[in-house]
């Protein structure tokens, strides 16, 4: 089982690290990342780079494909017509397609999301509908073979659950157990509706 | 405030990620990552490299320094003498220094941890003796100035908790809505006296 990870400048390294660091503890797959030319691509932060293991052109297939969201970065490669076209091929082979936080705007730029549920990151709930999707506020949604995730963070949850999909809810558990995932977040804000007007005009500042 | 992300050959990119993706948003911040010699680094599962922007001899001095685990990258990093003698001087000038999941046997290794209280991974809690610290379970634990976190995911919550520290909780929680994190984990297994001892096994073999 193939698992491709899509690189592109710009991302949000944390919204491909969450379900990079689940799904390639599987037992048995193949997981590999791709950037446009198989060079390195900055983060949004400028902070640190990713590097894939391979370009575009050399992969073709894959069994599931996780793209990943990110701020000005993201509307970039949904605008790029060489990366839709490679993600429409990949996602035309592929068991399962899923995005974290903005990536589902990619997935609904080369057209994966017309008529299917979705969701995205709180902010860009409102951009989902130009694609045909309709916009779900939820920490993960499935629709037929897609998987969209919430924002960021949002992509460990929906990598776990997809990942007792795959290999069984023993299989995911043994990496939620790996990776510690014991959250304790200092704060009860992490959705919109819990840390309300202030923070969220803050947020906003920062993403 | 420069605040350090150091990057090594076999590192557990969610270790070094979560952190990177609240720090790197604090107001004011400057946030860079630094490798042995600049270049590349695979992390412990093969799928895809981090770059630094740095250099260990571009940088002398942080206010904040983050030391990522892994498996056996960790191994080789805690017996490399010029990784142990940069991560002492960085820690002289910082502020705060900070460890996530096995990172915390690198600062050991460096003698950061000698009389203080530290945690680690669940699976590498024997090894802290060793270097004269004294092995709590939690969450993350703060002695001094080090601040070291449990396995790989708890490095989110102790970089929320650092990025209250430095900058107030409204900084903090704009950044955890940003990164929308609300988590909603599919199991209640992510510590070892939730998970009972197949989990463990089974996470074991895993890691």
């Amino acid at each position: 089982m193939r698992i491709v990870f899509f690189l592109y400048e710009g991302l949000t390294t944390l919204d491909i690290i969450g379900p990079h660091d689940v799904l390639s503890r599987l037992p048995g797959v193949e997981p590999i990342s791709v950037s446009k030319d198989g060079g390195p691509v900055m983060a949004d932060t400028g902070a640190l780079g990713l590097v894939a293991t391979h370009a575009m052109t050399d992969i073709d297939s894959c069994d599931v494909l996780v793209v990943p969201g990110g701020v000005a970065g993201t509307f970039a490669a949904a605008a790029d017509e060489e990366i839709l076209d490679w993600v429409r091929r990949m996602a035309s082979t592929a068991t399962w397609t899923t995005s974290i936080c903005t990536g589902s705007l990619i997935l609904g730029a080369a057209g994966l999301l017309d008529g299917k549920q979705a969701t995205t990151h709180w902010a860009a709930m409102d951009l989902l509908a130009a694609y045909g999707a309709e916009a779900v506020t939820a920490r993960s949604v499935q629709d037929g073979n897609v998987v969209t995730a919430a924002g960021v963070s949002a992509g460990i949850d929906m990598a776990l659950s997809l990942a007792a999909t795959i290999a069984g809810d023993e299989a995911a558990q043994a990496i939620q157990l790996g990776i510690e995932y014991d959250p304790a977040p200092p704060f009860d804000c992490g959705s919109p509706a819990k840390a309300g007007p202030e923070i969220m005009e803050r947020a906003s500042s920062v993403f």
